[in-house]
Parts: structure tokens; sequence; C-alpha cells
């Protein structure tokens, strides 16, 4: 195989032959272009140039390997090409967007005066690109569903029982047999890049560090591999299963995950098509406009063509562009079974009828979610589908493993999904935060928070271990508490 | 018949005898100033002069044919004139408004970054003379039935089902067995014309490349004949009727629109007399005061003459003068089936009562409606009676085709009125913005925007259908769900 | 008797001997100053000087007459010392405060902008001096009574019912047996020359002209001769009384009363101590700070003096502080009766059980009131107390005439109050308002608009008399409506 | 003993040889250093170093003598040393903070101005340090149940009889057999000399004044000894233990109060770990802050390092360092009351099944706090457990006393909790703030605005003793009052 001149590679710059370079290596995408779930548009913007830059936050580096067939592969940059892309990419005058994020990163903190969840979340907001951010914290149509999954939390008051003895408190459990040091494991979250170079493996370090879990998306932003190979050995991974719409593609990513060594699979079934994430959607404008400091808004010109293109899905609706839309209780279970012998949760079970079919089609857990309020607006609040399904059927409990995700934001929101039925919580979006922020530090802080707040609560409710956290110690208040602390 | 210079006409300029020019012809409209249902003064301000400008956004066409004696209709201006005319057209200085309009104009984003309706009202609102805004966003006294309207569906969360094909997804539906491609129509509206020239015809235009139904207002703004001939080949079109207290009148209009090809009948019965609009009302003085520079309130003069008339009614007065206030059960409905064949709809059903007396009396359909919020303030949202009718009567579903507006915003509220037995769900105001900003494109974008959030909503939950969508797949909450979203 | 000159009566200048003037008569009040109900404080202020302009706005003609013996009245002012006092009051520069209000007073709007009762109430907050303002608008601690009055009816939607008749309506009813063309009265409201110098007279002429009834307090600022020579000749006028602890007193002022042509005994039963009116007790301070520039806040004198004298009980304290606090079913309502055979009403029951016991004791009516939130904070709001007789003890309206006051705001609210059960409502605040910005006119004008609002209303809900109004018409909804209308 | 100059002190600055200076007497820390509550930190800022200044305002005169052994206590500084320690005392240069509070001080209103305990507080924010506001109002995580406790109050409205005999009427009442002229008592609170030089002395004497009951903390700032000694003979005081975890000194602690005088102890039992009190945490660095200008943030230094140590847990955590975290019924108690004979209260029950065993146990009073929100977030709010006392168990109240604290901030407040069958309620806050703006005169007045509002509720409820206050007389409503009063 040849090497290439920056001349060469810049002949293919259009639909009928586009080459790009990555990692000073070219490949032939012209065939690929209509393949890509993010659509060509953004492919071509790169036609005959390197795509370096674009490409890397988003794809694991084995995302190559998988989806273009070698003969695409067409070989390295001379060594002079390299060099000229390499000055390029050094003389780039950085965005504003990037100044004002390296001045942010400069500003951040110490640790030590990281309090809760939302001081960290404060401090990712600001050192987040304005990309990152808007994946990150968008959500569906009019946010109800974000927001009210965490407002359910604030319904739910404490009985705390006194005159206990609580010297010694123990928050420890188990999630599908595995020890978690507290209820609470990372949920699957793609992308981790986006905010820190080191991407999910902060995430699979910081877990180490403090015994927790973590599951592992699909759309990591790392191959499954790099993030097994930042485990400690016996550390317990999980899966997050997006199941590609053809079986065979869906059969050896399970095979392939099992073979590294993950312990179970999360079968997404709340995402078959994207949710409508405006300010994802929004997202390039804002920028575009943030740039440029003209008015986001494009003026029409003189002709009156007022009308354009349909708007895009956003970076999420890229990710899921291939899943299966037609996966059913007789047909999916039973041939994830058939070709794994992990064990299997649901994750994105939303009613409690669909939690009595999870118990009787035998499958090991349910994760209650509605994808952190990204995809369905008006989606019930998992605690709430808890609650209900704590009132209507207990038994639910006794057959499988329920956990819950969406809105936690403190230890005693924990205690409460724990009182309520829930064997752990996920928590997605702060531990995205925290690494963007702070990288593996910054995910061990977020534990050691919700691990003291969670003794805290325990101990001044009169518990010593979660078995200790009953339904009669919370209440579901008939009061609309006040939102807006006095000072 | 002879034609007139401007010096003749400008001897008609009072009460005893008034003349006007309307799209350079003479009016002696004399004798019926004391008819107009607007009210005298506002003719008498044109007095022997041009009165075009004001008169054409508000009156259709035929308006003069079908209220004014032939004899009365004293010919055109000379040539002469009618340059005159145009040139004092021409020459006019651009109020203020007329100005700010024209640059919101220009400066409207292009339809494609339009990802909502409410990016589309926000266009509107900027692009609307403040006449035109104050008429269509007005609602009466405190516009509590207005944003309870809305209001009403943030309080209605989804149990979505998983584990079901949803590759497949359709929603369209039938409304009194015509075909719609989504579960939506166009509802009655007046006046489009003060917001784009084209006026109602936008709206059918945008019906027909959509495959969506339009319901044509009594008071649109050009005559049904145009609209009709705005229409497609077989494009079905409704008509809303505001029953003239003179059944002869009636009689006339029920005739004129069946002989046209309108297909339905929607009798209006929730605005027998104008609700007090103030927003309307006060719409000339906030105009008079941005025109001059001045504050709104007008300073008392020495002599202490602090009392002037009584405020008018506002436009929406205007247009229901005549009709007809007392309608009964026993009475009206006999009549309209001895005149018409075609299928009746009663429009401004409120209470469960009266949805069951329409299935008794055998209309073919209901629109449960309080009009928008502009008549009876605290008159109940329509979804609520909605629910009402489905816990207390579900046999009226069976009996007739129920309906509902006010309020709709997002796909989701459409989804939600469907699983609670509405088979369409019609939108006013969102329509008239769309057409006043962007003209037909605008008209074809809303529903581009409905249709996605629709399917996406319908996939989501696991339907495929619009039968898909139950009752149980919607729970009215206890709480109180937050308005401000986060961030 | 002689005339006096300015320096003789300045002789008088303390608590030893306390001359003031009046209106150009001296006065000697030394003895009266322990029984001023607003104490000797604010007199011996005015020891030995002209007190007319403090006097006259809160004291009615003839409250020397009936309080200080003739032996006190020393006489007239000599001719020299008249027009010395005069001439002060023409120099008298005037306060920043009269300053204000005359400069608002000029810029009231015409009245025909006037649209509604919070238009009105806007124009009085202008023009009201800051005592009056402070007065009329002040309520018990935290205003949660005062507020929770309105919010009440916010609660309440309607169940309009179409297809009836209602070109005819007619919304006058009786109170007590006499005719009201709607079912509003004039609430009894003390110190109406606060707002305006013609004081109560205003809404004596004003409720003549509209045909509905004035209740005339025991507070009043004219009296009770003046009010009533400014009626018309049978035109029925009420009387509030505020029952003194001393029962010849009482019994003379409800015979003066009976003499003068009332025709009816309003007891006052919800005010028997002062309510912790603030804004009025600290009314005096944000005067000064108003008038002086310095912060309200006085700052401590270096010897470490911080405690003063307690805060006065405001303006109303002083109007109730010889009345009588022992009233009893048993011995107050017999007393009555047997002093008089005028209807009596009592005025501010707030549970069904005092309203139960009115009934039982035969009263001709009840008022339900908590005085405008103005006496006991938290004290339940009429329009909920109203309810809960419909629901709990429906027998109440067979027996007696009811009625509340309390939030109203709108026709609407009227109409509401009315369904349940409700025979007028009464209104107090609103006039004192208008009066204050519009003397007569503004009087008639609130009338006029809550006629108008009354009738669309009636006529919205499809009825033509106040007998049509059932309650079934209102529901009380179980959310919380909206506070903030949307633009 | 010797006496020591500065310079010898100096020499022990270390963790090896730690001496401090307080109040011109020298002591040896070294060994003490680790058993310090509030870590070792604080103390070895200052050693070899005058530490009074740090020292005196938080903690008792005799805690050396308690805390470190009489060999430690190495004797006084010589004359010389002693005169620099009070120049450089003299010439110390004010910190921001302090000068900040100096102004204020200044600027305080006179006493009269003061009417509600709002007024009080919004004086005591101004003339209070950072660290003592931080202390004194501070609350757990996210402060809901610091402010659902007051929320509570505005849920429950009254239903006033009228017709009631009510010139007299008595506030008073008796707790544990002493009398009360008000049904308030002064809660335990740690710290007042953090905002008054003379601490709980203040209250000591506010008490005297008027006659009601100051229950003093084990955290007090002053002595057990000198609080008693502020005491008037026979003045009735209680003492608030927080057990130790040690036996023995427990034991010693309320032998000690016991000999002094206290007259019943009321044992702790909702703080046995540090609640989150984020405030009271930040403030150090919020004071820094201030003083140097810089922002709070501290920049990472270039290297990397951004972990610090974990942050304190505020004085809060330092006063319960040493307490008992394993009481229970079966041993605590009896254990108490075998060492005293004292009545018995615990302070701090949460739970209606708490109270039950507390009342099978046989203590003499409960005490519902949620220790002022600041320890368990979310716990329930103690109005709303006292009405599920009254609901579920209401046979509770007569087999101990029950009172309760947290949130009262009126006197329409108090009158609610006696309604539902509090014998008295406890106010801390409110007291702490009094105390630091105006000292003694600050406590009385506190006291006698509660005492006006009390009685003008109790009066215009139509009672006159606290027995006349009833259940029935308030009422929990259904709806969300409005937070934010007009005007």
């Amino acid at each position: 195989m040849s090497s290439w001149t920056l001349d060469e590679v810049a002949k293919h710059n259009s639909a009928d032959s586009c080459w790009v370079i990555i990692k000073n290596k070219v490949y032939d995408v012209t065939e690929f272009l209509n393949e890509h779930p993010g659509g060509s548009g953004i492919i071509l913007k790169y036609a005959g140039r390197d795509a370096t830059r674009a490409y890397e936050p988003i794809h694991p580096p084995d995302a190559l390997d998988k989806n273009l067939p070698r003969s695409k592969h067409l070989g390295p940059l001379d060594s002079n090409a390299a060099r000229l892309v390499e000055q390029a990419q050094q003389n780039r005058k950085k965005t504003k967007d990037e100044l004002r994020v390296a001045a942010a990163y400069k500003q951040r903190p110490s640790l030590d005066r990281i309090l809760s969840l939302a001081d960290m979340e404060a401090v990712a907001r600001r050192v987040l690109s304005q990309k990152a951010l808007a994946y990150y914290s968008s959500s569906s149509d009019d946010q109800m569903s974000y927001q009210e999954n965490a407002h359910a939390f604030k319904r739910f008051f404490f009985h705390p029982r006194v005159m206990r003895p609580v010297s010694r408190c123990d928050p420890s459990t188990t999630i599908l047999g595995y020890k978690s040091s507290i209820p609470v494991f990372i949920c699957g979250a793609a992308l981790a890049k986006l905010g820190h170079p080191d991407g999910e493996a902060n995430l699979t370090r910081g877990a180490a560090q403090t015994n927790i879990i973590q599951m592992v998306s699909s759309n990591a932003s790392l191959s499954y591999a790099e993030i097994m190979a930042a485990a400690r050995p016996s550390q317990p991974l999980f899966f997050q299963l997006y199941k590609n719409v053809n079986d065979t593609l869906a059969e050896k990513r399970v095979r392939e995950v099992e073979r590294l060594g993950y312990r179970s699979i999360w079968l997404t079934v709340d995402a078959l098509v994207p949710g409508n994430r405006e300010k994802d959607i929004r997202s390039p404008w804002v920028l575009e406009e943030m740039e440029s400091g003209q008015p986001e808004y494009h003026v029409d010109v003189a002709d009156g063509v007022v009308e354009g293109g349909d708007a895009g899905l956003g970076t999420a609706g890229a990710l899921i562009a291939n899943d299966d839309r037609d996966m059913t209780w007789e047909k999916t279970i039973p041939w994830l079974r058939s070709i794994t012998n992990l064990p299997i949760v649901l994750k994105g079970i939303q009613t409690v009828e669909d939690a009595v079919l999870a118990a009787e089609v035998g499958v090991e857990g349910i994760l209650l979610s509605n994808h952190g309020g990204r995809q369905l607006d008006y989606s019930f609040p998992p605690l709430e589908t808890l609650y209900r399904i704590r009132k209507q059927r207990p038994d639910v409990f006794d057959k499988l493993e329920v956990y819950i995700d969406g809105g936690i934001e403190r230890g005693t929101d924990v205690v409460k999904a724990l009182c309520l039925g829930a064997k752990a919580v996920g928590l997605g979006r702060p531990f995205l935060y925290a690494q963007s922020a702070y990288g593996v530090p910054g995910v061990v802080k977020i534990i050691r928070i919700l691990e003291r707040e969670i003794v805290t609560a325990m101990r001044l409710m009169g518990a010593t271990s979660v078995e200790d956290l009953k339904p009669e110690m919370v209440e579901r208040v008939d009061w609309q508490p006040l939102l807006r602390p006095k000072l």
C-alpha cells in the first residue's frame, strides 16, 4: 500500500469520490456516505481533507475497522503530508468556544470545594464545549419528563426512626450478585470523549477505586475492549445493548462483549427512535452564531426562498439509526438467551404492566427508566413507576431485581428509591459531568459525596444496612413542596 | 353609471350622507351606518374618502355585494381620481408599526430552523401587525381558560409500552369519513387576511399539500367561493356556521356553502355574545400610543370631564353582532337538518350533559371547545371535559365523533387527546401564525412538525395506528408538574 | 361666647391644657385626651394649633358634637385669627406625597379606558395619598387571607350549557326584599373621605344612579344623616353596626339610623379587636421617610436606648377601640331585636357552625366575610365557607339570605358565588378605589363593568336570570390553576 | 507556677509541641490536638500564639477546665506579654466583615419599629458576622425540611367562631407543670455568643422578664452555671442533653445540671451524626473570598493536583463528635431514669410510631422536631407529624405532653399547633437573632410580639384560654396557598 500526498487526497472532495484523512490515514468513504448514520453532509464537509478533529471525539477507534471494508483503507499519508497536517492543526486558530472552555478549565475550583453533585454540574457546565453540553444536557420536547424525574423525588419525605443504634452503618449492596460499595451504579451513557479525551475509561477507573459497577453503552466513544482494558482484574462491567436491526450484527456485538468479560447485558427498550432533543439539534446553529457574532436566525434571501431542508435529528438520532424497532417479548428475549448465558436486564421499562411481563418472561432485572427524559416527553418519572409497582404489584420485587435511573441528585434520593424497593440506582449525567470536569478524581469524588450522603441519611433514619430501608419510612406527600429554598 | 371625482365623493363626509371609496369604487353607506356590526364610528372616520386599506383585511370581497343594495353601489372613480388615490397610497408615510413589521419580516429565520409550534409562534409575534396580533392572541378576561386549556395537557403523562414492533407507524385517521393524514384539522378562525394578504387560501393550499382538512369560518376574510377555488379537486372542506338571527339569511348561507361543495356544517354554539377580550379592545389605544410616542392614558381636560363613551367590544364583537342568541336543541337542529343533508357537528360543547344531549339529538359529531378561551373565562378546559366524558359517559364515543380544540402545542398533546377518545384535534391560532409568517410553506411546516412529533410519540408508546392509543396509556397525575424547564 | 386669638389658643399646648382649632372653632380637649380612640399622641401633636387638616378626612362632622360636651366647645376664632389660619394653610408647602398625588391625579386616564376593576385599582393606587392607600389596602399579618379570598375564586370553573335562549337576560335580584339591578352591593367601609372630599356620599349617589344598595359603616367619615341626605327618595340604605361596649350608646346609634331611614342593621361580629395591619401601622414611618429622604430606620442614639414605645394599632385599631368584645348569641341578638324592628344581618360569619346558629337564632341574613382579610389572618376564604355550607348544610340557604364579600374581582366571581347559593355579593375596596379616583362617575363605572361582565357570563352559561345559576354549573377543580397569564 | 513570655510560648508552634494563649493564660494542647472535636487544624493555626479571639465565642469558659488536665494549664503570661497581647489585639486591623457588622449595628432601627419576627430576622441578618449567620441560618442539603417546616403552617386555616365573649383572654399555660405566660418556650440552641458577647444569658434574662421558660443546650457557649446564675430565683430552666458516648461523662453532665437547679432533661435524639449543612461548611471559604476580594474558587495549580482533603463538617459536626450514636429505648431511657429524678422529654421525635413508643416508655414529654431542618433533609415537618398523631393516635396526647418546634413565624402558627394538641411550641433561631441584634430587649420584644399575636388570634377565634383551642378550629386545606402576597 502506497502513501499519499495532500494533493492526491484533495482531488477526492465530492460525493462522486470522497476521501478523508483520519489520524494520518486515508479512507475512501464514497460508498459509505449513504450508510453514515449521521448523514452524508457532515462527511462531505471534510471531503478531500483531514477529518480527525471532528471524527475522534464521537467515534470509538475501532469504528472504521468495524464499518468500512479493508479495501477502502487506502493507507497512510506520506511523511511530508503528515507533517503538514500536524502543522495545520497546531496553527489552527482556536474557536471562541475552545478559548472559553480553556479559560474555564483553568478556573476550576479544587475538588475539596465540591460539596454536592450540583456543585460538580456547575463546574462541568462551564468547562464543557457547547456541543458536548448540548448533547449531555439535552432532553426531549419541553423537558417535562427530564425535570419531573427529579421533581418526583421532592414529593417523598422521610419518617425517620430514632433510638436505634447506628454507629456502624454499611451502605453496600449487590447487583446481579456483584458487590457494590454503595447502591449506585454508573449508567450507560454515550460519547464520554466529547467531555474528556480519556472518555469512558475515566468512569472505569473511578468505579475501580470505589468498588462500584459501570454499565458501558453500545455507543461508547472508546472500544469495548479499550474500556475493559482500563478495568482492574475481576472488576465487573455491564454492557448496555442497543440491538442492531440486523440480527447477525447484533449477535456479533453480544458475543464480542461476552468474550471481553462483560458480566451482563442491559437491553435498551426505550429508545427505538430518537427523541426530539431540540437543544442538541439546535447546537450547531448556536455555535455558528457564537463564532460569527451574528444572530442565530438566517435572513431570508430576496427571492423569497424560505424553506430549507428539514433539521436533522441531532447526535442522538445518528447513534440509533440502525437499531431494531421491532423487538418483541416473544422473539427478542429468546433470541438473546440463545446467544448468551449472561444475565439479562431490560433497560427502559416504564409501566407496571411491562414490569410484570418482564418478570414473567424471566429476565434477571429491569431498569425503570425513561432514558433520562431524552426520549418520550411526558413519559412517567421512574420513581413514580417504582411507587406504583410497590403499591400494585409488590410481588415483582421478589421475581427480579428492580433498578431505577433519572433525576437522582442527592444521597437522600437514593435512599428513597431503596425504601420503595429498588435494589440500586443508576446515574448517568452526573458521571459524565464529573469526568469531563476532573477526569478520574471527579468520578471518585461523586461517589464519595453520594456515599457520605447515603450513610448520613441512613443513620439519621435509624438504618444501618440497605435491608433496614422499608416502604413505610417514606411517604408521598399530598402537598406541593416549595422549590426555591429561602436564602 | 357615471364615474366620480374625489371632490364629489368628499362632499359626502358625514352621517347625513356618507360615501366611501373601496378599491376605486364608490359606495353610499349612509343607510348602512347603523347596521354595521363594527359600529358607525369606524366608517365615519373614512366618510368621503378612500377606505380600502382599513376595509380590505377584515372583509371578504363579497361583503359589499351581500350586505349593500345594488342601488348604493354608485360606480367607479374616474381615472384621474383613481390615479390620485393610488399616488396617495404610495406616498403615504408608513406607520411605526408597519415599519416594525417590515423589518421583522426580513429577519425571519429560514423555515428549516423552525423546530416547533412555539418557534413558529415566536416568529409570528414579531411579524404580525399590532392589530392582527391583538385579535389573534387575545382571550377573555384574565385569560384563565386560555392558559388552562394548554395547562390541562401538562397534567396527563404517558404509560408507554415497550417491546412492540413500531417500524411501521401510520398516524392517519378519518373525520366524518374523510381521510386525514394525521389526526389534526385546521379549526375555523376568522380574518386570516389580517396576517397575510392571501388569507384563508394559505390554509387551503397547505391542507391540500399535506392531506389534512380545513374548517372554514363564516367570518373568513375571503369569500367562501374564493376559498373553495383555492382547493384541489375533491379536497374536503368543512364549514363553520355562525347562525344569523334571521333564519332566511342563515339558510341562504348554508345553501351557498353546500352548493360550493363544503362537506359538513359545524354549528358554533359557544359564541352567542362576544367574550371580553381586553387586549383586542385595547389594541387601538396601544397603537395610538405607539405611533404618537405618548402614554396610552389620556389626560383629563381641565373641566373635569372624565367619562367617555363605553369601550367597544373589539373585533370579535363586530363579527357576531347579528348571530342568533336563542338557538335550542328542539328548534335549531331540526331546522338545520331541514335545509341541508350535510353532516352536522356542534362546535363549542363544554359539558358532559350537553355531549349526551348532542348524542341523543343525533348530530354526527361534537367539538369540545371553549373557543380557545376567547369567550367565557373559567369555562372548563376541553381536555378536562373530554376526560370527564371518558370517565362518566364513555358511551358517547360510540354515538358520534368527538373532537377537541384549545391548547394543543405538541404532537404529544394530540396523542393524549386520542388516547382519551378524541377522533381528531383542531388547531386554530398555530395555523394563523404560520400563514402570517410564511404563507403556505408555513402551514405545511406546522403540519410536518406535528406529524413528526405524533409519529415519534406513537412509536415510543408502542403504537402503530391511532386505534392503538388507549385510555390506560395516559394518567392524569395528582401532582403539579413544574412549569419552568431547567435550562 | 367670645372669640379667640391664635396667641390665646397657643398657650394651651400641653396635656395639662390642650386646645385645638378645627374649622376656625376652638375646642378644649384636655379631658378627652385619654378617651381618644386614636391615642393622645396624635392630638397633642396639634395642641394649641389648627388641627383641621389632620382631623377632617377621618372624622364625620358630627363627631365633636357626639363626643365632646358642649362646655368644651369654646367658640370661634376671631376674624384675624381665622384669616391667619387660612393664609397659613394656603402658604403651607405641599408635602412630597401631596405633590405626587396631584401630578398623578392630572394623569388619570379618561373613564372609557377603564375596562376592569383591576384598571380602576391601578389608577387609585396612583392617586391615593400614602396614608389612604395604606389604610384601604392593608390587611393582617402576612396577607394570606386577603390574597386567598381572591385566590379561592380561581379554583372554581364553569360548566356552561349551550343551546339555550339568552337574548333576554336579567341580572337583577332582591336583598332583604329590596330590588337591586345586579346581585352586588356596596359593602360598609370606613373613611371614604381619606380618598375623596365627598366621601361616602359618592357611593350613595353612584348607587342611586345604578339602582344598587349601599351599606353604610358605623365608621363612615360623613355623618349618617349626611349620607342619607345624599340619597334619592326611597333609595334603600343599609347600616353596618359596630356595637359600642356601652349598650346605651349602642342603642342610641341604632335608633338614630332607624329614624334616619336606614333599612337594615348589619351587625359586625368579626372585628372585636383590631387585626395586625402592618402596612397601616408602618404608614407614618414610610411617609416620614418619603418626606425626609432618609431611610425608614431610625439610628440608635449613642447611649444604647434601643427600645421605644410599642407601635400603635394603626387607623383600624382606633376605630373599634370602644366596641363590645363580649357579644353572645343569647344576649346580643335579643337585645338588638328589642330596640329595633329592622331586619338583622350578621356580618362576619366564618364557619358552617355559626351559619347554622345564625339560622336558628332567626336573623334575616348572614354575610360570610373575614373582613377582607383585615382581621384574623388564615381565616377561611368566604367562598370556601360558602362552598362548605352548600355541601354540608344546604338547608341554611332556605332559612336566611346568605351573602359573601372578599376577593371579588370580576363578574364571573359574582356568578360563581350565586351558583353556590349566595343571594348577592358585597364589594368594599373596589368602591373606595373608584370614588377616590373619579368620584361618583367612578362608582357608576365599577357597577357598569360588573353588570356587563355578569350578563356576559350568564348568557355564555345559558342563564337568563339569577335563578338559573345552579351549583352544578361550577366545579371546584382539583388542580392548581396557573397564576400568571401568558402575555 | 511561673509566668511566660511570648517568645517562650512561640517555640511551641507545631503538632509536636503545641501551646496556645487564651485570655492571658498558657495551655499545652499537644496531646489534646487529636481529641479536639473541631479537628486539630484549627488549633494549629494558632500554635504558639494568642487564640482568644477564635476560641471565646464558641466555647464556654469552663471548657478548658472540663477537657484539659490541670497539668496542661501552664499558667499566666507575664505582665509584659499580657500587655503585648492586648496591644496586638487593639492594633489589629478589623476585617471587612467586622467593619460591615459594626456599620450595620449602628444602623439598627429602634425596637419599636420591629413589628414581627420577620422584621427582627432582617435586622439580625445585617448585624451578624458571616460565620454566625452561616451557623445560625444553615440547614441541611437543599433546605427542603427547613423551608417545609414553615410552609406546613401555611396549609392550616382557621374556622373562627363568633359571638363569644373575649374581652378577657389568658394565653398562659404550663410546661411540665411550670407556668409560662404564653405557650412558647426558648428552644435549646448552641453558641449564642457567636451573635452577642452575653450569649445565652440574654435569653435567660429575657425569659425572666416575660415569664417564659428557656431550654439550655449542652452546647451553650456559656457554662451551665453561668446561665443559671443569670436567672432569677425560682426561674425554671430546662436542660437539653446531648448524651456523650461515654456514660460516665454523660452522667457527670446530668448530675451537674440537676445540682445547678435545672428542672428537666430534654434528651436529643435527632442529631446523632451531623447533617450536611453546606452553608456552614462553605462559610470559611466565603469569608476568605470576602476578605481577599478573590473569587471563592481556588485555581488548580499547573501540575494538575485537583484533589484536596475532604471538607469538614462545619461547626455543627464538631459539637456532636463525641455523642452517643447507639442509644436505644431499652437501654438509654432506664439509664437516664437511674441517674436523675428530673422529668425527661425526648427532643427530636419525628414519627407517630416513635411518639407511641415514647408514651409507652413513660417519658414526660416529646418534642416533635427535625432539628430545625438542620439534620436529615426531607424529614417530615413537625406540624405534619403533629397532625398525623392527632388523626391516628390522639391517645398520645393523654399520656404525655407534646411540643413542637420548627418553622414558627407568627402567633397564628402557635395557635394552630395548640389547636392540634401541642402543649407549647419552641422557637430557636428567632431568639438567637433577637439577642444578637438587641440583647435582652430584643428577646423581650420577640416574646411581646408573639404574645400580642397569640392573644389577637385567640380573641378573633372566640377563644379566651388555651383550652378553648380545638382541633375542629383548624383545617388542613387541600389547595396550595399562594406564597407571594400581593403588594
